[in-house]
């Protein structure tokens, strides 16, 4: 340059411009403060470790104790994980329908990372994506960072939240080059039946379009409702499947998750996905080496006492859910999805039945302003006239929770 | 879509391969084998752990241990990182004429992480960043997958490896966004002087570019040479400095890194620089929360047995990189440049005083084939000509591979 600048001129680029977090634009906006008479009972975040009342259990820190003492896990892991950690997911996570090898998998930095890796190579600028609404905001985020539009097909609130095929199927076009699909699902709280993820299935060998299936929440579902990877159900659709051990054994904080490429008839190797996902692995180099250590007998379906610990922290959550809707039913005004699966539950707020709250949004600050107890309002997820409660606080202040909102609804009633 | 398409038609996206790391490009393509009948040594690697005589002090492991068994670092760090971790960091990287505050602090998922999100909150498509040649290949790499271009400006391998300034100059044009500059430098091996750093902050001032000051190896220098943090020579050019634990504490595979904001005149503040990197934190939520909660105390600088730990550390890299310039010095052919830190040296070739090597690619690959010493050769870095050699594996083994290579330069002399 001739005559140089004289001015300065820095401006933050336009990926980081679109990177604004929904759940964060509309939490922060917020002007309600809770009411400082009463103390504050936060069911608002997706992390079970706010009360201390869920634990991961001791044998998983023991053994990342003994990794730590032996000082062999501190260096570089290459960028794809360990060998023998991408094998510990390979087992944990293939069906007896869709085999999978270390070769499959790649560890990132939770799930989050691994939804970054997944629409980063399957996706280019102005390309589109379908993603659920209501839906984790997280994929709309990522998307925009890379100037990938994002499509929301409708989930129809009044049909325990299943896909509205027919509209899923009016947004595919040209420039659509994925679904993604999340069962069971965050803020829904819903695990699809077998029949309708081969409904959705469908649509997308019909249109030729591979499913990023974010199945972090596979593990955690209630009752009789069976959880299916939407890759044991198709031979047709290549499907990258999300997954990490954040929710199963609460620890969001560890940062562990990873895309497993379930490929159908070489779709995603000839199409260099396969390489593409690796190759953007080695940017960031992946999650930290200590807590890769422990999967093989963290991940070991053999070993009983993780397994019997997982499924007393799913009854635990599922009796938490129980609570919600046996409590909530009773509050005027609000009608609650029963979960089937997950830490989340969706309770309809029916406006007209209150004297003064318009929507989702008052309900919400309203209620942090009278009664402390803090929620996520369901514009977060574009539903408004829902909020989201995560059921994992501690049944005492859960009951407490419930038993102010009960009042909160009481005192609002239309007269 | 009216009528679905037929085919199946998934291809990678362009952002993916452009990830490529050079590094690997070049390594994995070459065909060269160990010598089957020399136990191999690996030198080629910038992870102080392959070797295990390099260990993190048990003071770092044991506070580690004691805030795993407490299950209070569990849950979901802020994507920042926990206050108290970026304030530790504010104050080990603040200087007296830069102070810091958490605020200015943002954690990463190690100095990778940090790196991608200096460059992706500065840089848009089409506009370029000016990295240094040789240099660190993960700029390049980072770069292209967000379609930003690279200028490389020139290292002088006669002038201890300082900045080309004219030549820097030159390539600035009206798309140049920032200049990255890498001090202790990988793989130089070079700590720059405060003039030389005056100078180039001078350039920077000029043409009203920020500086991304990558100083990742900052308390890694040897006898009288001293780092100086960009940051603490300027009141006018506004700097994001990379860091992290990994080189400084042995831990390359616990990933965490920061980019520390030192903002002058408001420029990245007016320019939603800032809120740009809170912003593009919260898509990937950062770095392990166990290893942020041990930064207070391992960052404290009145801390003294980390101190004397780091001392003797760096105390002991700097007898390894006496050696190898000691025996090298005595190898046919072979130049190496002093370095004044890191875990680096580069060794100069001369390839006309051998019989039968045409380059750096061929030294390095008959090298390993006949004496199972593995080395980066320099055109990885853009410098062709030179090897890199990681010097941390223990004096034995290093004795033993400078022996191997005295002979193997021996061996293929010109007659
Ligand atoms: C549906 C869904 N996917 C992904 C994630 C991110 O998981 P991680 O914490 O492992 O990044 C979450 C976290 O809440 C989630 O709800
Ligand atoms: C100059 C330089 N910057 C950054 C890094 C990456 O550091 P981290 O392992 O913390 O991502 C390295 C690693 O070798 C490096 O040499």
């Amino acid at each position: 340059m001739e005559t140089p600048q004289r001015k300065w001129n820095v401006e933050s680029s336009s990926s980081s411009k679109n990177a604004v977090n929904p759940i964060r634009r509309i939490v922060d906006k917020g002007g309600f403060k809770p009411n400082p008479n009463k103390s504050t009972i936060s069911l608002s975040i997706g992390d079970p470790c706010v009360f201390g009342n869920l634990n991961i259990l001791d044998y998983a820190n023991d053994l990342l104790i003994e990794n730590i003492k032996s000082c062999k896990f501190n260096g570089y892991p290459p960028s794809t994980g360990y060998e023998f950690a991408r094998e510990a997911v390979a087992k944990y996570v293939e069906t007896p329908t869709s085999k999978l090898t270390s070769k499959d998998i790649i560890i990132a930095s939770g799930a989050s990372g691994a939804i970054e890796l997944a629409i980063g190579v399957l996706l280019n600028e102005g390309d589109n994506i379908l993603v659920p609404k209501p839906g984790f905001p997280l994929y709309e985020c990522t998307s925009k960072t890379k100037f990938i539009n994002v499509k929301h097909y409708n989930l129809l609130e009044k049909q325990d939240f299943k896909v509205d095929l027919e509209h899923l199927k009016s947004l595919i076009d040209d420039r659509t080059k994925a679904i993604l699909v999340n069962n069971p699902s965050n803020p829904c709280g819903i695990v699809y039946s077998k029949q309708h993820l081969l409904d959705i299935i469908e649509v997308a060998r019909e249109y030729c379009l591979p499913i990023i299936a974010d199945e972090i929440y596979c593990d955690l579902t209630f009752g009789e409702h069976k959880f299916y990877p939407m890759a044991s159900l198709t031979d047709k659709v290549p499907i990258l499947s999300i997954g990490g051990i954040a929710k199963r054994f609460l620890v969001p904080g560890w940062r562990l998750g990873w895309v497993a490429i379930h490929d159908r008839d070489n779709i995603f190797l000839n199409g260099r996905v396969i390489e593409g996902l690796v190759s953007l692995s080695q940017v960031v180099l992946g999650s930290n080496s200590l807590i890769q250590s422990i999967l093989p007998k963290l991940l070991d379906s053999q070993n009983t006492q993780v397994i019997e610990w997982c499924s007393k922290i799913t009854k635990t959550l599922e009796s938490h859910s129980k609570l919600t809707v046996d409590m909530l039913s009773k509050a005027h005004g609000l009608k609650p999805v029963h979960s089937s699966g997950t830490m989340y539950q969706m309770i309809e707020i029916d406006c007209s039945k209150y004297e003064d709250i318009a929507d989702d949004n008052e309900f919400v600050g309203k209620l942090l302003e009278e009664q402390s107890v803090f929620l996520l309002q369901g514009t977060v997820f574009s539903l408004p006239n829902f909020f989201r409660i995560v059921f994992c606080a501690p049944i005492e202040k859960l009951t407490e929770a419930y038993e102010r909102m009960i009042e909160f609804c009481e005192a609002h009633k239309k007269k």
